[in-house]
């Protein structure tokens, strides 16, 4: 196992939550009193959830952020991380750039890597993410409330456009083009936000499989339906600019990967929702309104409904996995 | 990704710790207050961990147990556990033995599942594991001290003869073979006893790589040596009626997969000792000392050292690598 010992030395780090560190059986990690654990775990196939080509510091950087991502749409404040990755072979002209990467991203969030495996095998990472929040102001799924106002952060749609980019699928504007592709493999959790949500919004998911996709979940869970207004969907500056209309129209609906907070809360909340997004640094945008009526609909400036196709802008993963 | 809600089917499991079970973006676990969590990860990748047509129920146990052996060798009561699986194709044949297995040992263990992932990809379980444990009662690797007892739980070299008679290079009576296989197969991870000892012993590990590897960590990360007296190592039936000497010892010393606990305690404790271990049900062994001369020396039962070859009957991970 001795070429294995070469990665282990790219995942030491400083502990700031952990009692006792990697290197033991296990690792132990103080909890704060009062808090529950949020934890989620995620596993990324080579060739489905990421090009095999994918620059590794950046690949990185984006292992840790999608869970991060998670512990946003809980309200919960990340803490500790395990990774385990199996690699054909122990390359450290991949390895050391992943291991850069990843923990670069840990330490700009204050987490503790708490423990992993490394392993020959074909390249796969598996994370599993901890963080704290007090039960009764989690973000679960299952809590929009009828006439809660629908928000979500940043804008939309553009990661699936800079995977249609990588694709060659479309052609625009070579900074617009590079903006919707460092979405897609540069991803921010929106995690400050998330905690500031926490306790004042009524539910929170974040967007992976596409606003369409991971709003239903929460409608589902909560048993409502919702009325979105297109018009008012976040859209950022490459994609107004960007030629094809259609296809911009499908990837803020239904693209993924773009990692925003979509979230209900109280009409009354408001305000304190503007200013927890201030104090996030991160903008938001009332986008609809929860209502008894199930499934999802969504409305032009008319208020007619506007019809969602799904062609060739799938998920990414289902999209590497047709590849193949 | 229909054919993979397919196998969340299987991963479904009543929760007894936890206040939100799968199916947020992340589960919610209670801890204790007093307790810190102790965490652990493996990855099992086919023809590297296991045979790929290892019966998937017996696979299933396995995962979870080698992973309950960490909180056992820490002294920490373990309570939750995520497993992610890649997989080939989701094959309910496989899937739904391998999830059973996996949820029994959950079961008996009283340990909530709280998240996973599924994908396709070349087969691989990733899985960590969560417990507490009073902070000053954790077994350490490091805490070995001069004039310990060193002990060892069960019996040894077991399973290392087991993989032998997998890969037909022994044979002997059937009933010890079979033994022997089911001690690979079928690991125990000795939970009771490791929080029995918890605050009582001074430093253990579980042996997954062998006797004098494992208890090399302790030794190294203690900064203290040890004297191991081969008479006293708990032999089983199996390996006594097993014709193969040369191989007998060297599977007692070196082979690897028994998930024993080897563990140091003062030479005091040694009536507490046999009182944890039979609360827990499990027997165990006085095998030898910590000493100041750093390194490890078996002594036979002229007081002459034992010399210890690394043959054919390494540790299973590196068998199976040097046949691919």
């Amino acid at each position: 196992m001795s070429e294995f010992d070469l990665i282990r030395q790219f995942f030491t780090h400083p502990q700031r939550h952990t009692v006792l560190g990697v290197g033991d059986d296990a690792a132990l990690m103080q909890p704060r009193p009062g808090k529950v654990i949020a934890v989620s775990s995620d596993m990324l196939v080579a060739g489905r959830h990421f090009f095999p080509d994918t620059d590794p510091y950046r690949l990185g950087r984006k292992t840790l952020a999608v869970n991060l991502s998670d512990m946003a749409a809980m309200g919960a404040e990340p803490r500790w991380v395990t990774l385990s990755i199996a690699i054909p072979s122990a390359n450290p002209q991949w390895l050391k750039p992943f291991a850069q990467g990843f923990f670069d991203e840990a330490q700009a969030n204050d987490v503790d890597w708490v423990g992993g495996d490394t392993t020959s095998g074909p390249l796969n990472m598996s994370v599993t993410i901890m963080g704290e929040v007090s039960v009764d102001q989690a973000l679960r799924r299952d809590g929009a409330k009828l006439g809660d106002d629908i928000w979500v952060s940043g804008t939309i749609g553009d990661a699936a456009m800079g995977l249609a980019v990588l694709k060659n699928q479309v052609r625009f504007g070579s900074e617009d083009q590079d903006y919707c592709v460092r979405r897609l493999e540069q991803p921010i959790a929106r995690v400050d936000l998330g905690m500031q949500l926490a306790g004042l919004a009524h539910s929170a998911i974040d967007l992976s499989d596409g606003l369409m996709a991971d709003l239903d979940h929460i409608l589902k869970a909560s048993g409502k339906g919702a009325d979105l207004y297109f018009e008012k969907l976040p859209i950022s500056a490459a994609l107004k600019n960007c030629p094809y209309s259609a296809q911009v129209r499908e990837v803020m609906l239904g693209g993924g990967d773009d990692y925003e907070l979509c979230f209900t809360a109280s009409a009354d909340s408001e305000e304190a929702i503007q200013k927890a997004a201030s104090y996030a640094h991160t903008p938001v945008t009332k986008i609809g309104k929860v209502v008894s009526a199930l499934g999802l609909r969504v409305m032009d400036a008319n208020g007619n409904q506007v019809i969602v196709k799904r062609s060739g802008f799938d998920h990414f993963a289902e999209q590497l996995a047709q590849q193949q």
